[in-house]
């Protein structure tokens, strides 16, 4: 079928044959599209709203329910990266027995199909990336300060070299792979983080204050790491050469285009102002991201790095704010579409532990988790200068991982880099210390306080920043 | 390469090899995405704000960009229906030269590439047609009453008699085409009509009042009209049971979708409100969206049809206004693709009047130019029991097409059942429409009136609904 139109096409493409089977084929891949959407939606609310009932992020069920309907559980939503076609694809067979679809046309429809929502779901990435780079704050993030930093570094290098150090001495794992994992451990989810510290009302205390700064410190650096580390798997191996090239690529691409981006916002601002028609602040600000994510790419980085970059720029304008609000139903549409396929394409299947050869997984895991939460923690006692400061409170509050972890999974899942175990050893690590984390910090922070926090809630959740 | 993937998928799917090839192919794709998406979003924005400045419609500078930037003149974006391959396309030129791509894998990243745009452009329709769905009022398009009514029908069958029986007799045609061509000339453009009333402040005169509600109403028949004529198409001949079936299906249908959804709306809002996660009324309305232009497309209508229905429905709902501005960055940033992509697709040399084999599609277009104005003009001498009515003013407010009959356009030419003069008479006849309404109607309106209007302009900015 796919062989057949492929032929066609190729030789005589405007006969109408063509353009008719064409058709029918583009209306049955809208079909599945439309129909992957729909569970992929449905998937993303189910499991974001059970996971606030349980006060944990909404993000973590959007993962969850991925898993749910993914490879590993009722197999609605599969993709022929994992070796699946249309036959293991009940979003498929529903297609095949309610439309017009036959069994053989099945296939090439499924590979189109899977073709689009990968796009939407890295389209996906690089609008969250996008997001957070407009919500991220270049002065507020020089106004922590140097403790932020400190404990932005040391968070980062900590797990970073415990994880990818271990995973190659004690597990003797392949040198790609473990830097993988251990790029995976190195970035505080920021939005889960400030979501749990508003929740308790410990946002604007200092510990909150050093925890989200270097929390946004750290989504730079993870960034830049997770361009190194990917690019990296690119080229199969590791030249120090390579390493310096990419990193002072990914600084020059990202003050480059951050330097250059505000040299260039009056001009921006100025052109946004004069245009008259419907979209316009957020279809410039798309084709400037857009435009950095594509450089990004061709130079060997990330798309994403681009995007964050364009969000960086334009979070130092005066449309801002309105940006922010106009991307917000953009994200809400594109985002899930990244963490369902993300879970949908993990096969945690590997972590039962009733068969043996999952163990090597399971062992992976335990070490991710401990090097995980013991990397972070410690990263408490590196603050200087703030005697009185509760050092395990801030090491707690960086525990969290999310959207960066994912994405690194992502990434990693995409290149082919991660073993199956690896794999799942990471989403088991993500999951496991973005669960942690609110029980934990509640803990953490002393009742008297936690006293003091609670009378505070109702103010709180009128003046305090979304999270 | 397109063949040899396909072998590997088919045989040997879990292959990392296989793994691999697809993973450099959809980092190529991805990069071919966001550069036709940079460059649709650049013509959508060039093109409508040219226009706007010509105080003229946005949508035709979004349709006249893509032309320029299409097959017809710069071939920046291509599409393989009209018998282009990647050689073809300017984009995939400046994406081979500017990164990893090669001649030789360049014909499958422009397939894949081309397959997500096309499917976004189809998402970008049906968005559209939510948000006019959502735009509409059933209970307004009731209380405009009898006139409204009957300037729709009279306004709906004039030009689809004129036009499809002149093509036939005079012209001789086929039936098929001369059916879709006529079905185009049905429905007045609501955005472009309200747009225009609003911009010379005579919306809230009875004039205006009739129009809007007519034009409202030609939406909901035109939709009819071209469900049942893309079926026609589909099945290849008419037969009387085929269009009785049709006629009932859309219409039980479109009265099923909004009894039922009318009376889930009570659960759906309360659904809504218990939902506390980012995007609850956004991503639940779109799933009902997509669920509906699904059943829509299976059961032979389409798919743009559930998805007005789908509006309709929650325009009723107290959610309407918080979701028709959560949909707008949404509309904003799918429905120029659409836009564009018809552009795009459109091959207007065919009416270069300077090669003899063009004639047939200029006398077409002068044709279709002819029946459109007047068969839209003559159905101010339909309204009955207003003796002072500006009669030609309510025909002239008429005359507008666009949004609709770009849908049909779409919709007929993906069916391939237009010949490419006849797809091209029908753009020049939009095109033609939409330019003269604006400077007729302000010339139908009596210079006293229009000095009144002036008067009221600076109110009628804050207080008259957005076009």
């Amino acid at each position: 079928m796919n062989i057949l139109t492929t032929n066609i096409w190729d030789n005589l493409p405007i006969l109408a044959a063509a353009t008719e089977t064409e058709s029918a084929d583009s209306a049955l891949v809208l079909a599945g599209v439309l129909l992957s959407l729909v569970a992929i939606y449905f998937t993303s609310k189910l499991g974001g709203e059970i996971c606030y009932r349980f006060n944990l992020p909404p993000v973590l069920g959007e993962l969850l329910g991925g898993v749910a309907v993914g490879v590993s559980a009722l197999k609605i939503l599969v993709f022929p990266e994992g070796g699946a076609d249309a036959g293991d694809s009940l979003l498929m067979q529903f297609l095949t027995a309610t439309s017009a679809l036959t069994p053989e046309g099945a296939q090439s429809v499924f590979m189109a199909q899977s073709e689009v929502i990968s796009v939407l779901s890295e389209l996906g990435v690089i609008i969250l990336l996008f997001e957070i780079g407009l919500e991220s704050d270049l002065k507020e993030l020089i106004r922590v300060g140097p403790q932020a930093a400190v404990v932005a570094v040391v968070g980062v290098v900590m797990p970073f070299a415990l994880g990818t150090g271990g995973l190659v001495y004690l597990f003797h794992l392949p040198v790609i792979p473990a830097v993988f994992a251990g790029a995976a451990l190195t970035a505080t989810s920021i939005g889960i983080t400030a979501k749990v510290l508003s929740e308790i009302d410990r946002l604007n205390s200092t510990e909150g204050q050093i925890i989200i700064g270097a929390a946004v410190l750290d989504d730079v650096l993870g960034i830049i790491v997770l361009a190194v580390v990917a690019s990296l798997v690119k080229t199969g191996e590791i030249e120090i050469g390579n390493v310096i090239y990419l990193i002072i690529s990914a600084g020059v691409f990202l003050i480059g285009a951050i330097l250059l981006g505000r040299f260039l916002t009056p001009f921006f601002i100025g052109l946004v102002n004069s245009l008259k028609t419907r979209g316009q602040l957020l279809l410039t600000s798309l084709i400037f991201a857009y435009i950095l994510s594509y450089i990004a790419q061709v130079i060997q980085l990330e798309a994403i790095l681009g995007a964050f970059a364009a969000g960086l720029v334009l979070a130092e304008t005066e449309k801002r704010e309105e940006l922010e609000k106009q991307i917000l139903p953009v994200a809400d549409i594109f985002v899930p579409i990244f963490f369902v396929c993300v879970g949908a394409k993990t096969d945690v299947s590997v972590l039962n532990p009733a068969i043996p050869s999952n163990r090597e997984g399971l062992i992976l895991a335990t070490f991710l988790i401990a090097v995980a939460i013991i990397g972070k923690v410690v990263t408490g006692w590196s603050v200087f200068g703030q005697p009185d400061i509760n050092r395990l409170a801030i090491g707690i509050g960086m525990i969290p991982r999310g959207e960066v972890g994912l994405v690194f999974l992502g990434v990693g899942s995409a290149s082919g880099a991660l073993s199956k175990p690896t794999e799942a050893a990471i989403v088991m690590m993500v999951i496991t210390t973005t669960f942690l984390a609110p029980p934990l910090l509640r803990v953490v922070f002393k009742p008297s306080e936690a006293a003091q926090a609670v009378e505070g809630v109702t103010e709180a959740i009128e003046t305090s920043p979304k999270p």
